[in-house]
């Protein structure tokens, strides 16, 4: 009898890991939404520039609206955006977006968003690529971080974006919490 | 001699676990195309906009062909374009496509996509991030779809298209074939 | 005594085999940078379109740069270039990259890229999608590979840029080191 046991323990504990093999393999992971493995909130500064303010300038329109509908519509900005950690402008860049949003509702504003967050400093060395569509009409939205290199290798995650503030044409400030899943 | 028999099990044991544990950190992983997590297809319309038709248009050229080539080459528009369940351009949209597509090819008709398919429906709520070429050469081509917010958390996969119908510069549509393979 | 020690030795088994599964479904994984699944370097040649040389020319400019800074801010180059496997222009490619590039730095020469690798020949076809900010101060920059299609299913990885030569606007080189990390 004894000696029946132990070889059912171990079948027992066979069956758990085939099961668990299995789950190794399955396409449904299960990742915590609430339970990011890398978690840091940085603010996106945005000046627009108007033709002459070169030194304060951090983006440029390189394709205007058109006339489908009054938001916008079609208006592309290629941005060099510094990314501070509190929501002051002149405060230090820990890292500078680069990329472009345009603006694509004929009924209301909203807009789309590729960029690079460029990390290179004594703490973080790296870039994070982020894409999305940034649904203004709603209080916060998700963007994918879609790919890392350096420091963030391989990592993937969401970008939760809010806006901060907006002033006009000139300038606007994004909040990003950024929440890496994958890590690596 | 029983009880050498069981350890032995065990160590076969040790020895399958051993190999799964490697099999679940190593890089190539097995992923059953024929299997996906999720799948549905949706119609993609776009209605290109022609100066005047504000109502019914779903999209914008903002960057105009280049001479280069006889096929549109550079020519750059913006999309907010309704997805539906079947290929009527009058049935409701349980998503939009938000993003650009271009031409790309000198010698015949290609283009390059980046979107957002934007669900917010009672069945669906958040999004996915598209990019990838349209060899419209191909009868069907593969787009990646690398990220997922929302209930479509951490998602990744391919959104297989094909052209369901191309009326000239005004009006084509697209079959998306959309496959995830990690689900979370 | 014996029999107690069999069920045990399948208890540490079943131990590690939880910690085992634990390690599955954990977020922080572990991938060698210097082990790639699959490897090859390519490099990409871009001739861009001067206005008549339509045989000769791979990419276009469909926006031109703005006056913000002195480095090209703004411009916007869609491409279709060939992709070889030494560095002569005139070698047959093995692919082909069709995406664009934008410059965007106001202080130095900077841009951003977003294209697919097509490839369509007896040894590969598919796809990889990458994108990623090329940080031209850099020896070499690192893109995200964020997705693939047919022989590249669902893989991602690093593309390493390296600029091989630069001839003005005409004509410039990069090496891209293409690493994949996960192969399916």
């Amino acid at each position: 009898m004894r000696n029946i046991v132990a070889p059912k323990s171990c079948f027992l504990v066979l069956l758990l890991l085939l099961f668990t093999s299995q789950l190794a393999s399955a396409t449904r992971k299960s990742l915590n939404k609430e339970n990011p493995c890398k978690r840091f909130v940085l603010y996106y500064h945005d000046i627009l520039f108007n033709g002459s303010d070169v030194a304060n300038a951090t983006s440029a329109t390189i394709a205007n609206e058109t006339k489908l509908g009054n938001f916008k519509f079609g208006k592309l900005v290629v941005f060099d955006d510094p990314m501070t950690r509190d929501n002051h402008l002149h405060s230090p860049a820990v890292a500078r977006a680069q990329g472009f949003y345009f603006y694509d509702m004929k009924s209301d504003y909203n807009s789309w968003f590729a960029y690079t967050l460029v990390f290179n400093s004594t703490e973080h060395k790296g870039t994070l690529n982020i894409m999305g569509a940034d649904i203004m009409a709603a209080q916060t939205r998700d963007f994918s971080i879609v790919g890392g290199t350096g420091d963030f290798f391989m990592a993937r995650g969401i970008a939760t974006i809010e806006t901060d503030t907006f002033q006009g044409a000139k300038y606007f400030r994004l909040k990003m919490d950024i929440k890496l899943y994958e890590c690596y």
